[in-house]
């Protein structure tokens, strides 16, 4: 099966939204052996989009067009792919009912434009919009080719394309497809490309990498009749890459690093409490994105300023003083103090230079001290890189990946660095603060 | 002038890469007055490249073709482009000395393929790449039309886009584009488009609206020789596009209600300090998102577990008791114990239920109260909504943006709530703690 995507959306042509809906696309569609063969943006432009659409129809089997679904959007978009593909727009009952059930549970009524948005190309499948107002749909043209309608905004496109839009088209080939991520901190994408180079050529499972978030997963996808088929065709390929990978890789079940370590924490019944500078609540943050994250995170300090490290945590002056707060040793009190302060199992202690001011050429931007305290040894690691491009948002990000890495490895007994004493990293006693 | 953008490359069809190179591009068009028209993806595939480049023939004036000129790609890329526009490649002295200068400071020669790079289309305008092998070029086809041909990798594709590619098309145009954003808080797209219903058939300037985290902007371009001159036509609209849509607008000059949080309270001279139960963090990373957080946010707490709330922040066992923790009561106290606690002007308490679980039917999951102390009152705002489908991620978000439109609210002195004695919303002064 040949397909194509057509994004409608001038905000596309603008330049002011990346069109990462279609990459997402790809990708699914990749992951289930459909081809993609064109990606077409057009904008909110009847007469292009219906030139866009006569095209799509006369080359591809498959045509999943992106946007133009909302309340706001002009009903031509709609119109005109209906239009294209034979169909007349009616009211869709279940689609209705979608709407009006959303707007139930709101303190305002649904607009008039949010009403008009149960008008569907009769005879469709609707998809229900879980985070939005604007249902989707598949539906079959005269001519045999499949069309799939999905909202713009990638909250709702994503999920809806999982939950609904997939799971169509497999039934249409009688395939399911299985999918396990094995995903990696601490290595790259390209490094780890060329670990498992043998594998990208294979067919079922196919395994492909992908970079996210500063990360990097692999994903092994196998399509068969049954999902215990395809979950046997992907078994010993995981199996194979994470002896290669190695234990970088933290986990082939859970979805992220906080997802990981809120699980290790619970499975050992200990609780964790946070101290954070540079990253400013962003670990906090990622432990509490996990529902359920209340029965092993109790605590988080956000010690932006000194004085905060010093009242809250119990950083002692001369240890500001004397290393600074971006060092090794503020660090470890910044933990050992959190841990302490919430009667906790485990403390974790950040502090650095997210940019872009603030860096010196002793301490540049991009330098991070994480330290772990169990209360009777702390354990330090040292984050630097970016260089010039070293963007906050990436640096934040990574050390509270890094962070997140250190609790999964002390918990799983790989914590295993050695002692650097020039980088002040390594394993020390809680006994010698 | 109309333009297309042709992308080449099978990885940008797979989803391995997104591709930002036409999001670049169409900014940069966008910022010219170049309308864009179309984007195409296609991948290393001759006869789809050749139809692909027929069809932007057909219809456009420029066409901007990015990828397939690097040192591993397929000859035949650029030679199906050449075709298409009727030019025969030759080696282009420029580019070749371009490529040998290239190698004179590597310690490595050029290889047969890199050599093969000087090919371009006779009568071109090469351009130099910088971070880089290949060159691009820009050339007019007998038929009048203007192909501007562009490598894939972001980092060689900016800046030639920057130095080379934009000053070769200001030659031939002679407009650019400035836009306002309108930020609204608190009132979404639908609501919003409808209310502002008779702007968005305007021609120059447009209006266009946008959703976005769970807020809505609105954009008004104007096109016009000049930036002044561009600004000019945008400002009575925007003036009156805000008058009209009233205090739920929050920024036409920011980014974010981060950005105008912190700008607002540094204008000000004044603190703040955060205390965090639901959003767990949330607040104070997008707080400290905005570079410069440093001088207006110094303490956050993260208050997950009631024995957090008692001990850091002071919260009575008997409010929590009586009311529970998500209450109006224990918002309050949080505020209050933070802001003392930090020693800040202001305090803010979070505390709501953010879900799956944890939900009631007297407190249901989506119920937050976000209460601000400024030390002689509290203000306290109930949020609710969602339903059954309500999604943590968007709880969170709206709970942690809410507390920063009350920073907004008070600090511009547009906090007018009424008291609701049943809702427990409305002013409170701290001596009755």
């Amino acid at each position: 099966m040949n397909a194509e995507i057509l994004s409608v959306g001038t905000e596309l042509l603008l330049g002011q939204t990346i069109n990462t809906d279609a990459a997402y696309i790809a990708q699914e569609l990749s992951g289930i052996g459909i081809n993609l063969l064109y990606t077409t943006v057009v904008g909110d432009n009847p007469a292009r989009l219906r030139g866009a659409l006569d095209a799509a129809f006369s080359r591809s089997d498959l045509v999943i067009t992106t946007g133009g679904l909302g309340p706001t959007e002009d009903d031509l978009t709609k119109e005109t792919i209906a239009a294209a593909a034979g169909k007349k727009l009616v009211v869709d009952e279940t689609a209705r009912e979608m709407i009006e059930e959303y707007f139930s549970t709101r303190p305002w009524a649904a607009s008039e434009n949010q009403k008009k948005q149960a008008l569907l190309p009769e005879g469709c499948v609707p998809f229900e919009n879980h985070h939005g107002t604007a249902p989707g749909c598949a539906f079959e043209t005269d001519g045999g080719k499949i069309v799939i309608m999905l909202p713009g905004p990638p909250s709702e496109l994503v999920p809806m394309l999982k939950e609904s839009a997939i799971p169509y088209l497999l039934k249409l080939e009688n395939a399911i497809i299985f999918s396990r991520n094995i995903h990696v901190f601490g290595r790259g994408e390209g490094a780890v490309a060329q670990m498992i180079s043998d594998y990208v050529n294979l067919e079922n499972p196919t395994v492909a990498t992908y970079a996210k978030n500063g990360e990097m997963f692999i994903r092994v996808t196998a399509k068969a009749a049954t999902k215990e088929e395809a979950e046997k065709l992907c078994a010993p390929v995981v199996r194979e890459i994470e002896e290669i990978v190695g234990d970088v890789v933290y986990t082939d079940r859970l979805d992220s690093l906080e997802e990981l370590a809120v699980s290790l924490l619970a499975e050992r019944k200990m609780t964790l409490a946070t101290a954070e500078s540079c990253t400013g609540g962003l670990l906090a943050k990622r432990l509490t994105d996990i529902p359920g994250a209340s029965e092993v995170f109790e605590t988080g300090v956000v010690s932006y300023a000194n004085k905060t490290k010093e009242k809250l945590l119990g950083v002692r002056s001369i240890t500001l003083e004397r290393f600074g707060a971006v060092s090794s040793e503020t660090a470890r009190e910044m933990a050992e103090g959190v841990r302490k302060l919430a009667g906790s199992d485990l403390g974790i202690g950040i502090t650095g230079i997210a940019g872009p001011g603030g860096g010196s050429p002793e301490k540049p931007v991009g330098l991070v001290y994480i330290a772990l305290s169990d209360g009777s040894n702390i354990f330090v690691h040292r984050m630097t890189g970016g260089g010039r491009r070293a963007e906050r948002t990436m640096i934040r990000t990574r050390a509270a990946s890094q962070a997140l890495d250190l609790v999964r490895r002390y918990l799983t007994g790989i914590l295993n660095e050695p002692d650097d004493s020039e980088a002040k990293t390594g394993v020390f006693p809680v006994s010698e603060l």
